[in-house]
């Protein structure tokens, strides 16, 4: 049987994210950006990363520790060059940076073709394929990557973690073709922390090289497993590295101590990466048949997908199934489970609770 | 014992090459090229891109095909964008257009902090590798995909062939910092099919999950392999398909007809995509310990090679041995069966065969 869910109004929920970010000293375009994103990743299905992940984090990480800093001011590094722009986030709250990161992408790329935004003393954005997904809504190709929050990974051949989780987030505008964008995004680990503590939890092995011992040895036991692997060995390894070194031309320093904050003058925040680049900036203007670009671009994936794979997924069309489900209940989906954790946010912050008897049970 | 090398004089190596070329109704800059990047990539140990690689190619899908049209005029696509550009190499050679596709993105860059470069109806570069690694040593962060040549990889959970093997290359200015650059550069494939071929040849088994049977069937026997699976899963399949969409966006069409020619009227060229961002337009100017970018860097991949993982290597860190032991040499190096080899093309261009005895042993 699967699990029921509650269909939450968006307002009802976007409500209690703002207070529960004002709360804690965030103005109120953050608290909206906070709440808004939060909407956005539950609306999508993305459960890992919903309002009660990106409070946790922000209590862990964030506001509760050094790496975040409510009500920040960002200031624009002065660049010589038009199309790139390099940010000081001075730890404002990740989504609100984001947010206004692939925005001021999207208008350089309306200009030049392209264009990246760079974010220095930046504070953990949550989810990048939220981000990338809302570009190529609008008809961009976007990416994003940053450093995470902790060094958890151990380098291919290596003993001790000193990689991020680094997750990279590709969007394409794939709307018009298929009915929803492309969105390739995941974190260049086989798995995350989280899921091998769920596995511990469930008494379940882990999958092999996905998880090392604490002297650095391969295990499937995850009551044994310390350190994270990257996925597909040193091509994986090579896809976290070039977060690490993106961030480490940026501002961002050394990784082993990152998101671990004292007066060592050294520095402990992520970074991260933005690209926007508009479709029509990449067109050679000549497919095949006379076809526009987006039917193109619906061939090429159809050719991809036929010929006995049609049972393969697209990368995004999982979330996109999600948005469907919530667009047809009128409203985000949570478990009995995530209301109950909602409960506690609406204490902490002085918000009416919510009772599962007062939501509709989703389709 | 190590296998032995002969060190052949550049010069000798490059002159063989341009006449080869030559002969086949190549150009006298289309040769250079070609000659200057099979040396490149003998002298960084990429045997399997070397000079016989490319000629090779070249007979079976470009001049000795249709996929590569001699002294062919590339033409610039109108655009309005200012720091990308388009191109129709209406199939040039692809080591030509690779490298005027890199200097034309550095340009852009110096300009405009990043700069793009697409091209349409391409014909195989080779190594991407090169051209970025290239790029990196000049000072410049650059990337590079393209669509491979035939469709030889089974997308994630499917049965058949849509998707190149599909490369990516990424290259880093981080001469200053460690003493070489970092290229990351891999084809999305598990391994290729030469190494099906290979590892058929030796007897030996196939690692696990790098391919399938006629059927989709997952199998590790070199002789029942017959298409490739992506490295990673979903993560390595989401990788491949960037290329595909890229091309789909530039021009290129129907994955699995692509270099299989006919006057369907459908398109069966490759596409490229090139990007170089000046480091410079990423930084914030503000490094821990008043460090520089340089600096910095290298103090990022001095933690994370730290702490017990001295021995990992560094992406790129073998070619650069390589290229040490051509310079300390003095020379390119082949062996003898490559020597071998090098005289079947002489024969073919009517120039002075090689004998290994006219040659130093390398160190």
């Amino acid at each position: 049987m699967s699990e029921t869910f509650y269909v939450v109004p968006e307002d009802k929920h976007n409500a209690l994210m703002e207070a529960a970010y004002l709360h804690r000293g965030f103005d109120a375009e953050e608290s909206a950006c906070g709440a808004r994103f939060a909407a956005y990743a539950t609306r999508h299905g993305v459960r890992t990363h919903n309002g009660l992940k990106a409070l946790h984090l922000d209590h862990l990480f964030g506001s509760g520790s050094h790496g975040c800093v409510p009500s920040a001011k960002m200031e624009k590094v002065e660049s010589r060059f038009a199309a790139c722009e390099v940010w000081n986030a001075n730890r404002k709250l990740g989504q609100a940076v984001a947010y206004a990161a692939i925005e001021r992408c999207i208008e350089l790329a309306d200009k030049y073709g392209v264009g990246t935004v760079s974010v220095d003393n930046a504070f953990h954005y949550l989810w990048g394929g939220g981000y990338v997904m809302d570009a190529a809504k609008r008809g961009y190709i976007a990416y994003t990557n940053c450093t995470a929050a902790l060094a958890e990974v151990v380098p291919f051949m290596g003993k001790f973690p000193t990689l991020g989780t680094n997750p990279h987030s590709w969007g394409f505008p794939t709307t018009e073709a298929i009915g929803y964008p492309i969105v390739i995004d995941w974190a260049t680990s086989v798995i995350a922390m989280g899921r091998v503590q769920q596995l511990l939890r469930e008494g379940v092995q882990l999958p092999p090289n996905a998880a090392v011992d604490e002297n650095g040895q391969p295990t499937t036991d995850p009551a044994k497993a310390k350190y994270l692997l990257p996925f597909g060995g040193h091509k994986g390894y090579g896809l976290s590295l070039i977060n690490e070194i993106v961030a480490g031309f940026i501002g961002g320093s050394t990784p082993t101590v990152r998101s671990r904050w004292s007066d060592d003058g050294d520095k402990h925040a992520p970074c991260f990466f933005f690209q926007v680049i508009h479709p029509d900036a990449l067109s050679a203007g000549a497919f095949a048949g006379g076809k526009t670009q987006s039917a193109n671009v619906k061939h090429v994936l159809a050719d991809i997908l036929g010929h006995g794979n049609e049972k393969c997924l697209l990368p995004g069309q999982i979330e996109a199934q999600a948005a469907a489900r919530s667009e047809k209940n009128g409203g985000l989906l949570f478990s009995a489970n995530e209301i109950a954790a909602f409960n506690e946010v609406a204490a902490e912050c002085g918000q009416p609770a919510w009772s599962a008897a007062e939501f509709k049970v989703a389709q």
